[in-house]
């Protein structure tokens, strides 16, 4: 049963890898976009992001791991490892910008997750976010990777009640599918981009 | 006897193939349509499914051979297991969307069902929906697979007193055919259709 | 037939006085333990509660009404409503202490709970602890209380199918004193002491 | 209602102020103490404080009115407001030594707080301290002061998510007996103590 | 994975080196308008540096070397090393200069950056420019270079709390152009020009 799993899930792969060719011209343009919008005024980091993996600090590598399945394999880009966002500011003010500036938050659920209350702060502040932020419902992914998932029994309470990811279920391809919804990033990124149109000067206030 | 059941199970299944074969142009039509439908701006898992599949945590390849079996053999689709509901959302809530976006609801019976207070409370809600949601009724079907199937005598008092499904049965087929009707499908699509479209604002208030 | 109802839920309050009379050497030594232990090192909020209230935010002095009542004229205390939580915690983390630290979990069904989709999960998460968690089942009641109470007709489905409690009813004494039995409050006490005791090291891992 | 829940209020405030008189030996000689480990050789600013309120430069007399009330209405002592921290310091040395030799930090939410990206850097900076020092979890509090109180719409979306304490809230007195609990303020005072007399060399590399 | 990554950083490394050739002529444009301005009356140290690199007095020939990468390899220039700041002034004006005349400001952070409070009073004011000065905001760089970098542990903790650029990092690259802003480089220039045209006068007093 296993195997036949598994081929279903590689064969869910060959087909994502044939849509990524198919819409290659799409994505090479959006990259040019993309440059051109950096290589005028805006910010570089002036990216509103498809995902953002807040991840433990030793989990760097594996949260680019799969950082780099998402958007190689599955298209969906541009995401961001938390540990990447950008220098110079308060780790708060980068929790607060990842939220406001991704669609999807993925919460990388290792062992090395429990090291720290500073990460299941972040989860629950992501996860508040998307209770409380107009838009944001159900925007906060808890992830089980293929290396040292944290098992269930010893996840958080709250973090338990909520529908995980887990890269080495069969039915993977097909849960990141339906979560990263073209129409649910519009809608969002629209929102964004009024925000940023109309915020700059009330900065601190909206959200 | 058993022989004899066992034949007319597998003519029933030579004469769905038959059916299957015939509908494939509109099946394959559905897919497009379907297709279609996600590469617009709608959400990708906005699909009205004929049946979902409630089930252990330990039962989730067991669901999806059943899913499989109603897929292919019966052409009754599409389907989903209650392990691939939405990532993001509270497992209650995919419990809400389980029922909400389905015309059945498939309770799958084995001894792993006695495991958690939480399957005995997803199967009760599922037919608590059945018995005050209209154009719900008799739409939730307690099933023994042919896998470590619970016993009549083991399954809690409610659930014996409703008509279950028998995988090994020989009036499986049979069964089957009456369960899933197209009317009672597109009856409750209808109202699903109806209901997204004028439930956006009240989301949180309809049914 | 109404009054038959009304009279007898007054001669209930009016018995339940009495037993609160008769209780009372044993609620003021309770009091005085309680004071001593505050005096001591332990925490002052480290209390294991009968009961907490959910509510929303603009229910708060429906939700102290409400707690008074069961407070002062069931004898049932401490308890504890949502808002007075420790203070300096993450409202997530409130959400999963209200549920460790108390035995019954009342949600307070007003139009008001409609307001936000963070009332509902509170509701969800609530409800889940009762039916994965040993000891707590049955311990998560959904509430209508006499002010702005909402109808079963717009209450989310999932907590339409739990047999709520309607403070108009005529039943209601007869219910209150039903659901808070000092057996199962015993029980569920000494798992918390048991685990406060055992715990403190493996904080996060537990539940 | 809200004249009840004053009543209430006040009805607390009678009671603590009797508890302040009792507790008076103990205060008195606690502060003796105090004075005469000021007399040595040691530095008067060298107290371990109860609370230290972070506050916005227009706000300092708010500042000490909410430490008077801590202070001399809760028997909380001593306190000290940020704008009072030691001359000739750099102000983020300031900021360090706020948070290394107090137990709590209470950061005062007024619309001036909105004024400066300083006061949300203090906050923040104080937030993460409670999130990756051990023994400081939990023992940052915003506070909504009477006067000029920020409303949560405006408040930066990572203090929204805690719990904040509410001067007017008909809760507030038992808040703050829950809060400046003495264990936890000993714990945090015999770490401090420790590291003052064994970090005394390593004084830029401990926390 | 490492090596993975060592490679994915040093093909970042080339484009950019492409990037910088095909900008040349926009760079060399650059130098020219900067040297035209430097030849006239107008003092050799009066260019806006895109950023200064403070660091420990054992430092220098670090510093040097992440300048000459940031200008050689990144393209960003002209940037300029605390230890080559105008001589004949006192040090604290060199820093006050520093901060006044350069878009961002790096902070080495090495094992030598604890030899001495003055590095610690550098970072701390720095910093403290970024909190309160119009258009500085996340202006500082906390850095740890490749050789004998200060660990996060040891790191004092209001720097602990800032996000750092390391530069064995693999997303070193990204991250440098991120901070960069071409935008963010003009406005804050504009800013200096304006007052340095207009606040010759009241030199001391402004910023």
């Amino acid at each position: 049963m296993k195997d036949n799993y598994t081929r279903t899930n590689q064969e869910d792969l060959k087909e994502i890898t044939k849509l990524c060719d198919l819409s290659l011209d799409i994505e090479t343009n959006c990259h040019i976009n993309i440059q051109e919008t950096q290589s005028g005024d805006e910010d570089v980091g002036d990216i509103f992001y498809r995902f953002v993996i807040l991840h433990a600090e030793d989990d760097v590598e594996e949260a680019v791991r799969v950082q780099d399945i998402l958007q190689n394999d599955f298209c969906i880009k541009p995401g961001i490892v938390f540990a990447e966002m950008a220098s110079g500011k308060h780790l708060l003010e980068n929790l607060n910008d990842a939220l406001r500036s991704s669609a999807w938050t993925i919460i990388l659920l290792t062992e090395n997750f429990l090291n720290e209350l500073w990460y299941e702060f972040q989860s629950y502040t992501a996860l508040f976010s998307a209770l409380t932020i107009p838009n944001k419902q159900n925007t906060v992914i808890p992830m089980r990777p293929r290396n040292n998932p944290l098992p269930w029994e010893r996840t958080p309470f709250i973090l338990q009640s909520i529908r995980a990811l887990h890269e080495d279920s069969p039915g993977f391809a097909e849960q990141v599918k339906k979560i990263f919804q073209e129409g649910k990033y519009k809608q969002q990124k629209a929102v964004w981009e009024y925000r940023k149109k109309n915020g700059e000067v009330s900065k601190q206030l909206d959200w």
